[in-house]
């Protein structure tokens, strides 16, 4: 892993006045301190999140001043100064604060030891996606992902012209196999071969899929063999589940390196050519709000990147990176106490996995009409409607049907009738007062594809799964899972 | 003045349970509080500023709680909850939480009484202009703006095929005769006709003018004729000097009008049509790192602005919609307070800039070599070098020439040598050990647009400036002044 820092400005340089720039005077910032009460993670005994949860855990202050002076006054017992809020709202640069990016790059040096990478930080995980979008696609091309994606990242690079081409995939995910076979079998006529996979490899939004270890390797070896760029989207890598218990006496290092050694490996992991643009995010294990993550990729993507947040946001928000920074140092959690805090809210979040896996088991699974994939990571489970069971169910030739798909609506070609009855069955939940989330939302629409129409079935035959969340309360989960239960029998006696 | 809110999403209507979203569960932020500790204007017979730079002046904390329990703990005599931390935090729309839309609303509303706009967040000033542009330019068109303009905003569309029509300025700002002169004589040869004017009406960037209400209510008018819409960036309209000082006894309603009527008055309080987009900015007068500001359009633009946010960044942090609810409320600064402080942070730039202007008089002015323009807002002196005098000044016939405008070159046609000039300058004045920015940096190039090159001069004729800011400290000013006027004799004598 490299550090690129911005060049320091000419005017720093020593012996000259600069009356060039329009930067306020730190002096003037309405700022004296800054203090952000956390959780205290020091000590490693104890499992934080339940504590914090009801208020009951200890706490410790991340604090920034204004400047070393008075950061001094109220500390002379620190040796080491803070990172100032006089440094951090000034302009700075688009890529972060050298004290950020240096945090956030020994943070990804922890888990992934990426080959060749730098870090940029951007304004949170989705500015980050939609940005390595529209670095690597111009209009018409074709990008790859999950046939089932969150259509908040894939509607984005719509806008300007990009298309996409789902691959299908499985309980673990992505097939490699589906997608070799879609790169070989690429017809030039329709465009340019797609160079792009975008793809969510723990946790997947909507299917919940982790992709195991193997089947990284096969995809990291075909966007070699294909020379494809991937984007690995990854908020969802530290709330992995079923992991080993790390032993907590061990010393800080060994403690780090241990535990990452128990999460599946990133493609940035084993990306020797600089083909992975790595996106994360601490919406998910941190909050939404941040607004703040960071991407890892090679050095020519990142003097991009930057580029375009220069020309639009201009640089990341202050008071984000002092948090970071201040809770990344030794004297917040440390990367240690950022471990443990993982795990103790990988517990809690396993615990509603478990809980909604238990409630499914009991309230839905003895009529046999779903099933349900266990999610191992991030905070949804895919539920499968065994709708061939349906009393209506219908499959012959290939019909064109009109689906409705949230806000509007794609016509595509179907030989089942799976995407009528999911409709029905939707519409029944909301009446019995469930919401989740439809198969359909997801699919990427493979109408333009389908240049053998006869040969193949469409993705909204596949679409007889539901995406429910495990993230919210014990009281939702329950109560969900049993008017979901009772609206499907009722549903398969019509 | 409108309020718009982003509907409530369905799963939060009563009764209903959901399953739907991905939203982490509050109680897992690992937050309890926020302090921020900010400068205490309650007692208005203070100026607050100068005792704040050498700290000594009083504060307050504005604080944030995890939820309304816990505040309830620490603050059992407030009546009212603050915005909390796990509303804050967690997904939100891209507009902006309605708190902090509020709140910027009525500070709005305070001083512009826009008669029919609503708020819009942005994460900054260069987010919202950036945004505007897009919103309203397609490839190929033509943009108007002051014939010197900021780089950092008008290089931002040329990436998307907008080009810009520089309209000439004076020292009072952009010339409306100009500006309906361009219209007039457009050729549609050459395109269509612009429909966007990109103007900064305060303390203009660099060449520190103010347009008076008259130019403002001409400029109105053209555009009205035209139908233009006008983009108002104005990030130093607070920073407006000179004004009357107003009675600090009168009721905190009153006191706030009172200030408001001392400024003048924006296009967007004139703008009976919907036809202004205005963007405001906290980076001037509370610091760069906020990276929050927002935008006053009629409420189409408000939708389409918002669509942008969505699919990149998706909405604005949480850090900053805290801060500056809190700061804003009764229990912060209040609008009074924030009047308070901005009065007080006028008087500190109006005494920069009058060291600077007295330093010229003293060091530049006794030569006769350059004359300066007395900014009424912002923080730029626009300073003319009467490059007239200079033994080689050569001025004729248009001859093809080359201008250095940092980082890149532009081929025009000028009549006289001012480009070569003042390039030499400017190396002299870096070798003198100063760095003040050059006019060319500026100049909006009018290559494409000089369809009879005889009868025009080239803005590069025009040229002969150096933007000098006063922001910097008074050592800064001291020695920049007195090596430029050193320098500028040096080279006068060649």
């Amino acid at each position: 892993m490299k550090f690129v820092w911005a060049e320091l400005a000419a005017e720093n340089r020593v012996g000259l006045v600069s009356l060039a720039n329009g930067d306020p005077d730190p002096s003037l910032y309405p700022f004296r301190k800054f203090e952000f009460e956390i959780p205290d993670v020091k000590g490693r005994h104890v499992d934080p999140v339940p504590h914090w949860r009801t208020h009951q855990a200890p706490s410790q202050t991340l604090r920034a001043y204004k400047d070393a002076a008075i950061e001094r006054l109220e500390h002379p017992e620190e040796s080491e100064i803070s990172l100032t809020i006089g440094d951090a709202f000034q302009y700075t640069h688009g890529a972060g604060l050298p004290a950020t990016q240096l945090a956030l790059g020994e943070l990804a040096n922890a888990f992934h030891r990426p080959p060749n990478h730098v870090v940029t930080l951007t304004l949170g995980n989705s500015d980050g996606v939609t940005k390595a979008f529209r670095l690597l696609g111009e209009r018409g091309e074709w990008f790859l992902t999950e046939e089932f994606s969150f259509p908040g990242m894939t509607n984005a690079p719509l806008a300007y012209g990009i298309r996409w081409v789902g691959v299908k995939m499985d309980r673990e995910g992505l097939i490699p196999g589906e997608l070799d076979k879609v790169l070989r079998e690429w017809d030039e006529t329709r465009g340019k071969r797609p160079h792009v996979l975008y793809i969510v490899p723990c946790g997947q939004n909507p299917t919940g899929s982790t992709l195991s270890l193997r089947r990284r390797q096969k995809i990291y070896d075909i966007a070699r063999d294909w020379d494809l760029i991937i984007i690995e989207d990854d908020p969802y890598y530290f709330l992995q589940y079923d992991l080993p218990s790390v032993e907590t006496s061990l010393t800080t290092e060994d403690f780090v390196e241990r535990y990452a050694e128990t999460l599946v490996p990133s493609f940035v992991s084993m990306d020797v050519d600089g083909r992975v643009i790595r996106i994360d995010s601490f919406s998910k294990v941190i909050a939404p709000g941040m607004r703040l993550g960071w991407i890892l990729s090679n050095e020519m993507f990142h003097h991009h990147l930057v580029k375009y947040t220069d020309s639009a946001s201009q640089h990341p928000h202050g008071f984000g990176q002092i948090f970071v920074t201040g809770m990344l140092s030794k004297r917040g959690w440390g990367l240690d106490g950022f471990v443990l805090w993982m795990q103790s809210l990988c517990k809690d979040y396993q615990r509603r996995r478990d809980l909604l896996l238990e409630v499914f088991r009991n309230e839905v699974e003895p009529s046999g009409l779903a099933s349900i994939n266990c999610a191992q990571a991030g905070m949804f489970a895919w539920i499968k409607i065994n709708l061939e069971g349906h009393p209506r169910y219908r499959c012959g030739d290939a019909k064109e049907v009109v689906v409705e798909t949230g806000g509007h609506q794609v016509t595509t070609r179907c030989t089942t009738n799976v995407p009528l009855l999911m409709e029905e069955l939707l519409s029944d939940l909301r009446v019995a007062g469930l919401i989740v989330m439809p198969a359909a939302l997801f699919a990427i629409p493979d109408a333009e594809m389908d240049d053998v129409p006869s040969l193949r079935t469409s993705v909204y035959d596949r679409c007889s799964f539901f995406r429910a969340t495990f993230c919210g309360t014990d009281e939702a989960i329950r109560a969900g899972m049993g008017k979901f239960g009772q609206a499907l029998e009722v549903f398969f006696k019509q």
